[in-house]
């Protein structure tokens, strides 16, 4: 499937569906998922999607991964608020990897930042240089 | 170490080498690593990096992954000539994710393609959405 649309020209079309049973889930069951703030064009986090979490996601239009720790369905700001609204969903090359652009409520990073790429490096150091916007304990006790 | 960033005020410093160690590879030696281009903020494609390939990113300016396939030091750019240059490299929240703003010679996919995200969900179906600026043939063959 992906091999055949390398070559493809723009505008060709193919089933979702058909596309769902190509992707390539990694062993766990998984695929990596990028949130990009649609306006800003921001990286607010990075998370990974099983099948359903995907599927979910198209159908809802509010995006949900898979906890890796909890091992289940997280629905983004089910404990925040802080939910993402999808606005477009790309796979890549080889139907590996998911981006998306997103609406974002409130902060996406559970330390309270808009985004979870907080640390830049500089030289031989590494600087914080995102502000936090909201307390985490007041975000996570609005639930 | 991410844990106490966590709540670290903008600004907070921290030597990149204590962050080294503490970065969280997963089982294979790996970090996931976006690309980002530094100008219009598409992201461009998606890879992997070992500490290798991430200390010899931040040491030489230009981007190296690890090639999950060849199972070696992957410098982008090497087979194609398009290399990319890093102009920025942050971490996440929990020192598990790589996201690079890269300033990008040629097209980052190796279909051809300026991004590996050519794929677009629409409805049903999913499109492919950009041109294929440069051969592929011709592109591998400059090496």
């Amino acid at each position: 499937m992906f091999d055949t649309l390398e070559g493809a020209p723009t505008g060709t079309q193919v089933a979702l569906d058909a596309v769902f049973d190509a992707l390539r889930f990694d062993a766990e069951g998984l695929l990596p998922a990028i949130a990009q703030h649609a306006d800003s064009g921001e990286i607010l986090m990075f998370a990974w999607m099983n099948r359903e979490a995907l599927r979910e996601t198209l159908q809802s239009g509010r995006v949900c991964y898979f906890s890796r720790s909890r091992r289940s369905l997280w629905r983004k700001g089910e404990a925040s608020g802080n939910v993402q609204r999808l606005k477009e969903l790309r796979f890549d090359c080889d139907g590996d990897v998911v981006l998306m652009k997103i609406d974002q409520t409130g902060p996406a990073c559970h330390t309270g930042r808009a985004t979870c790429f907080y640390l830049k490096v500089d030289g031989d150091q590494v600087i914080v240089d995102r502000d936090i916007d909201v307390d985490p304990e007041a975000m996570y006790e609005k639930s």
